[in-house]
């Protein structure tokens, strides 16, 4: 597919408009039934604007079988019609390059709209993918993305513009950017804050070492600032010195969480002219010869010129510029990001720099009336954290769920807290969840939202337990992993510190990159804490009760995200659950399920899809992991021939600690007979809920079926999966 | 044991003196036989300085009974004689202070060269926290320290003099701050970087919660501003305001890392004049007046004095001060931390502060003169990571080990880098481990040394694997657990990265703090990942070829530190082993043990102890955890009727998968009787190496000991115990 690079941009046809959409290698060949009949697609086609070249082909087109919805609401796209790569974009005018900005919007905006999806950052960085995409050469130069969103222009002007809405979707379009789907995205973006990090290696070193001259451009967005990571590539990027551009997608201004209720400084025509004169070569030049000099002339001479030059930045600059000079970047902006000719000139300057050196060029993107949107739905809309759009997409996609797993517990929490005013909220890594403004608005003085800064946020927490109050710390288990660390350590010293791990559970939508599989294992084999999981919303409560009336040991709990089970839902304060103890629900025979965590109502499901064969399973509820029920592990093992442990995690965890014990107690030689359903030693690629379950295998029918074929019953085992 | 704070400083005696040693409640009372013999803690006592109240006791403890050493090389030390807690050096001159800060000088480098420890970050803080507890009111106030050997003075002039030889034994004195040691330590520091976090939750917040009006001191070392936690933290401290001082016990004057050759700012008395006048309330009132007054004129004045203010202390401060104005502490200094006065100075006007906000003082400790030691032994003596100080430790304890693990694994990756150009190292958080220099004075360019940055450094790894070079990442397992969630995401994009995890095992002589137990738990539940570990330094070495040979996995391995096995040890070469192959090494029957790393060499230990009851076990090697070698594990289960896993990490490892697949391969049902031998669910205190085997019960008696018990002979079992 690399012809498309050899084709004039406004050369295209409608037969290789088919093609293209087979560029991503890794993607699936059924999909392309999506060109038939998918109206998203097919429509651009059928643009009437007088500049498009595919006018001609309407008539074909329309030939195709559901053309039902002709008409639509979508606005012409007549540029972007012509777009299939980057390199089609290097001969468009200024004016040009406004359009397609806008047409880029109106697409992303359309398709999202169509999803119900919130695309604020995706749309306010379309100008500065254009403008990047248009002075450096993707795929020989590398460009980074952060956060998934901010990739949407991205993905759709390098070919993948066609499979857009099947963003997130199974076997559709990554929400991140990712190697496996196109060459124009060099490396995986992850949970924020890695692609200065990965930029630097991939890129910077690994391009040093082998002499090659491409250039790399990461993008980071403002909110990943806060992560701690970030400071450690930047600290490193400075000492290696080496070629890079960083440039700061600044969504809201703020550089940095401290800057609450600053006015947001103007990006005025002033600023922008500045900005020019600082990337030009003949100021950088004078930069350094200046440098340069003042070494001849001692140190003294030569930081009184850095500083000088510092100084003259930082006074325009925002609050925070020196921060990156500090950190060895050397720092051009703020840009206003709308302005696709300011963008291209400074980064025209910057692409042609062959001094060496980090730069770091500030953008400001979105603000609230440029993106329609306003600043806190983008804030919350960020990739970073379940945020509240994701909370959206949920609420928009399993629709009649008022009320999540989330509210439950934040509901019990803000009443416990109401009791005991030691209990105080920290929340990394999540923005701002919808549930957690209840707590927020009742407690000010007591929720801390520390955005993307786990590390901190555990290691908070566990301060503020010393000081005597009793923190529950809210991060998503994907996210938790980030401070296992800091876990481990409050772990060893024995610290009263009441960690509420929200788990995050790994059927999520995003696939594999936020899912939170390991909690279980990685959790349960720290000495001293408490681990449990409800398996429904009452259990969610009491548990909260339990954790607000533990004084001595850390506790976690995982709890799954979204819908919840549908209980008398009316508890509010629950009673405090007994410490490792769990409860038999049915009894039955011969079979037991032993279930942790909320696949418990599917073991309840799969008993009475036995039921339907005749054999009457027993269900138990582990509820904790951590110290194991073990009088209700030999009550399951001496009344039943087979032993079945279900969970939502990986090896290592609940079934591994079950069997450590029976295996010590002897339970296992020959008196039992266990099998262990956990996850499947891979990653679950994003799909619907159901999809993800059936693809890990942990159905109701998963779980039945399992059942039997260890009763030996293996057809009816292949008739309940059918 | 308060009753010593209603002491006068000057009114000591023996009796008082051998209850104070008490007072570390968690401290076991046997150790109170120390004070018999030891010389150490009895020397003092014997002063014959004429300022000393204890003279008339001497002949009282000549009476004790060890005192054959009466006359050593130990300098008198008058006036720490008499300080048992903070409140005793209130009323000290200057003169007697710098005179005390001789003594507790002398009084560490005295202990510690007695157990062939370095201690010059210990010793360079003396000053400072002198100052500290003469100007702030422990254990009102709460003062926290990061990196466990600047504590050292602290635990001196904190009633644990007495115990301070015992630092890092059995039973002994933690190496780092321990809230169950004493009062005086408010929090337990772990990994560094820690003690802000903890410092603002514990401190800033909960009390200002509580509306309690303690201060707040917590003492950075220059080495964490290389970690993001510290980051995240400062903007957090920056954004809350809370009136906390942090100190930035700055030991080689380095702010951050990119501060390579760049000569050290000299610290003069025009500096320290000038930190006096900043820190001074006049000072700070008109900086607060003059932001007040320009806030009416509004946001252009407002930032035009804050920059001048800035750029005023930017001038003559070091590099780096303005990055902490940025994230929003006030930056005090340099001062020199040798210079007692300035530092009471200093801290007083700091700590009589009302206003709010987060302050940052930044004293110049240590420099190569002023200590005795060089920069570089600092450095790698630096508490964080196991750097030189730490492989000094095992070589002076280890005697006539020429040769660790770490050589091995060093060499071998040498000659394999030799011939493969793509091998580059990074190495997250060591300091300057001696082995590595082999391979850093052979390949300069291809060697990353990244400090305490363990998340950029994993996920710089990756970034270097994506620009097509070979990364081995070299990072203890305990330091490793920071940057969990990068890991997870590289095996979760499928990346070609070969990390090495260097294992620092769990007997390593520091204790909980610095184990490394989980590691096999955390990783190999991981997907995609190939997780190894080799039973001695010659299949290291093979392990380091397979390593380099795959190109399309993230690979990891633990190994021990410190002694090796000793075989033939000619080998550098290795050869790359089957991946998932395991091998039995000796041939019997009935019984099988399975070991996973080095543990094996116990395991063939083991088994001869049984064969003198008789019982010829079989020995295999697993070698691989994931995946694993099912045809080994099948074997043995068909050929024995029991099967004993032996690895030296925690429940949810390698046992959980082999049991994992023996249970799903249906060997668990009656076929074989499976036993795991794993960690114990707790924390191993610091101990010999041979101690902590013990505790653990995983010494070649444990595992022998336990098959027997399995076939019934207790007996026999309670004997080999005996």
């Amino acid at each position: 597919m690399d012809t498309a690079f050899l084709r004039p941009p406004l050369a295209r046809n409608l037969v290789y408009d088919e093609f293209a959409v087979l560029r991503p290698t890794s993607y699936p060949f059924h999909t392309l039934r999506y060109l038939r009949w998918n109206p998203i697609y097919s429509r651009p086609l059928l643009t009437t604007s007088p500049a498009s070249p595919s006018r001609g082909l309407t008539q074909r087109v329309a030939a195709l079988p559901d053309v039902d919805d002709f008409f639509w609401e979508k606005d012409p796209t007549p540029i972007l019609d012509t777009i299939d790569a980057p390199i089609h974009l290097k001969n468009l005018s200024s004016k040009e390059l406004k359009q397609l900005a806008d047409e880029v919007r109106s697409e992303i905006a359309f398709i999202m709209s169509r999803k119900y999806q919130p695309c604020g950052p995706g749309r306010s960085v379309v100008e500065l993918t254009i403008a990047i995409h248009y002075v450096f050469n993707a795929p020989m130069d590398k460009i980074l993305w952060d956060a998934g969103q901010h990739a949407y222009a991205h993905k759709i002007l390098t070919g993948r513009r066609s499979l857009f809405h099947t963003i997130k979707q199974k076997n559709g379009l990554s929400g991140f950017t990712s190697c496996f789907e196109s060459e124009y995205d060099p490396f995986g973006a992850g949970h924020g804050c890695n692609s200065l990090s990965a930029g630097l290696g991939m890129a910077a070193v690994a391009r040093d070492l082998n002499g090659r001259k491409n250039r790399i451009v990461t993008v980071i967005s403002n909110w990943t600032t806060m992560a701690g990571q970030v400071y450690e590539a930047m600290g490193h990027a400075g000492f290696l010195d080496s070629n890079m551009v960083v440039i700061l997608n600044d969504s809201c201004h703020t550089l940095l969480p401290k800057a609450d209720g600053r006015p947001k400084m103007s990006v005025n025509a002033f600023s922008s002219a500045l900005s020019k004169i600082q990337s030009s070569k003949g100021f950088r030049r004078f930069r350094e010869a200046a440098k340069g000099l003042a070494k001849w002339f001692g140190k003294g001479m030569h930081e009184f010129a850095a500083k000088v030059d510092e100084y003259a930045r930082g006074m325009i600059g925002p609050h925070g510029a020196t921060l990156f000079e500090e950190l060895g970047l050397y720092y051009i902006g703020p840009i206003d990001g709308r302005n696709i000719d300011d963008l291209i000139c400074v980064l025209k300057e910057v692409a042609s720099l062959d001094s060496t050196g980090p730069v770091l060029v500030h953008v400001i993107t979105g603000t609230e009336s440029d993106t329609g949107g306003n600043i806190r739905s983008e804030i919350t809309a960020n990739e970073e954290g379940p945020s509240n759009s994701s909370n959206d997409d949920l609420k928009f996609l399993e629709t009649g769920l008022s009320r999540t797993y989330n509210d439950c517990f934040i509901e019990a929490l803000t009443a416990e807290a109401e009791n005991d005013k030691r209990i105080v909220v920290v929340h990394g890594g999540m923005g701002m969840d919808r549930s957690l403004r209840l707590f927020q608005s009742r407690f000010r003085d007591r929720f801390f939202d520390l955005g993307i800064a786990e590390q901190h946020a555990v290691t908070f927490s566990a301060g503020l337990a010393c000081g005597g109050l009793k923190p529950f710390c809210i991060i998503p288990s994907t996210f938790l992993q980030r401070a296992y660390d800091q876990l481990k350590m409050w772990t060893c010293k024995r610290y009263q510190f009441d960690l509420l791990s929200q788990m995050l559970v790994w059927w999520d939508l995003r696939g594999p990159t936020n899912s939170g599989p390991f909690d279980i294992t990685f959790m349960s084999c720290l000495p001293n804490m408490i681990v449990m999981s409800p398996s429904n919303e009452d259990e969610l409560i009491d548990m909260v009760a339990t954790a607000a009336m533990i004084e001595d040991k850390p506790i976690c709990f995982r709890y799954p995200r979204g819908a919840i089970v549908g209980t008398s839902g009316t508890l509010t304060y629950g009673n405090p659950l007994e410490i490792g103890k769990g409860e038999i629900l049915v009894e039955g025979k011969e079979i037991a399920f032993l279930g942790y965590g909320e696949v418990v109502q599917r073991c309840l499901i799969a008993r009475s899809l036995l039921s339907n064969f005749g054999i009457q399973a027993t269900v138990a509820n582990a509820r904790f992991c951590k110290p194991l029920d073990i009088d209700l592990i030999r009550t399951l093992c001496q009344q039943h021939s087979f032993l079945i442990t279900v969970e939502e995690g990986t090896v290592g965890g609940f079934g591994s600690h079950v069997s450590q014990f029976i295996s010590l107690d002897g339970l296992l030689d020959g008196r039992i007979k266990w099998r262990p359903i956990v996850l499947p030693d891979r990653y679950i690629e994003h799909a619907s809920l159901a999809e993800q379950l059936d693809l890990a295998g942990l159905t109701a029918h998963h779980i039945a079926a399992t059942a039997l074929t260890l009763l030996g019953r293996h057809r009816d085992a292949l008739l309940l999966m059918k």
